[in-house]
């Protein structure tokens, strides 16, 4: 039986084949990760989650498949994804660590 | 009914808490990768893979929980991944295009 | 003569053999990166700036020499970058597209 | 006076508004790489190569400026970047290490 994995990650898409302008791509994921649970948090070069490995990854197919049927023949993505064991930590707790200057 | 999605794709982890040398965990991910017949080609920052996208990220995340098991309490992981409809497209088949200065 | 490049860029880094504990020395690249005027925002995954290609990639080295100085052995850093000669684009400009479902 | 700083370090280059196919500004970097002394290597997923900070990220900057003159609008750029103190270590070590399962 699979264990619980839970994860911080940040995902950053850029569709190809559709001109330089991406963003109404980008715009079509963000229904997508906030129905999955996933707390997303838009920044300028991606977008932070945080959930169960499963949740992440197929809401992370979803966006891709979402992006194909908008018309972008190809899709490129950059992944980070973060897991611990030694305790839980949120994408909020590690902003909070940084700016306490300690983890 | 969820459609097929092949993709390429490059995962780079780092095991952080284990001391500045992690390449036996990087080591033991290569027997996970080429049990999911996802033909990784290693290469120095990372390992390149091809396959299904759920075959593919369930085997990412096996090697997170075995590197885990080896003692690393934290993982840090970059992927790279790429879909596309127009037409299929190998790891193989992206090195010789360049080669080829075409695509 | 070089022309001037202007960039948005995004640095994660990860300091090894330190132990599961970084946010010290992810705390130490800010005032770097503040003082050489690149405007950074925190995130969970990076800190995104902006800037010139020469003034982004001079402070990103003396982020590594100041993990270095303050004791990892080791440092690995992602970093994207984008750069675009149609019209110009700050990272706030880039989360207002998206915002507005179009670039 | 600055201190020399020996990277390791990928690039993997996405030009932007040129369609679907990016391989031939991909090709025009290589010769880029190569006139610089950074021993490029090839993958699927980017190009691998070694040298001193200022050299690897002047040549990449030159990759940016080559492919915006090749016509492409926009480019967006992942890199890996390593450096460490405690030792040489060039990509092929890195590598060897893995394959021979420690470091």
């Amino acid at each position: 039986m699979e264990l619980p994995m839970k994860v911080t990650a940040e995902i950053c898409v850029i569709p190809m084949g559709v001109g330089v302008s991406v963003s109404r791509y980008v715009a079509a994921c963000r229904p997508i990760l906030e129905a999955a649970g996933l707390n997303p948090v838009l920044h300028a070069y991606g977008t932070n989650v945080e959930g169960e490995w499963d949740d992440v990854f197929a809401a992370f197919r979803e966006c891709h498949e979402t992006i194909h049927d908008l018309g972008a023949p190809r899709v490129f993505t950059t992944i980070k994804v973060g897991s611990r064991t030694d305790r839980a930590q949120s994408n909020q707790d590690k902003i909070d660590s940084v700016h306490a200057g300690r983890e």
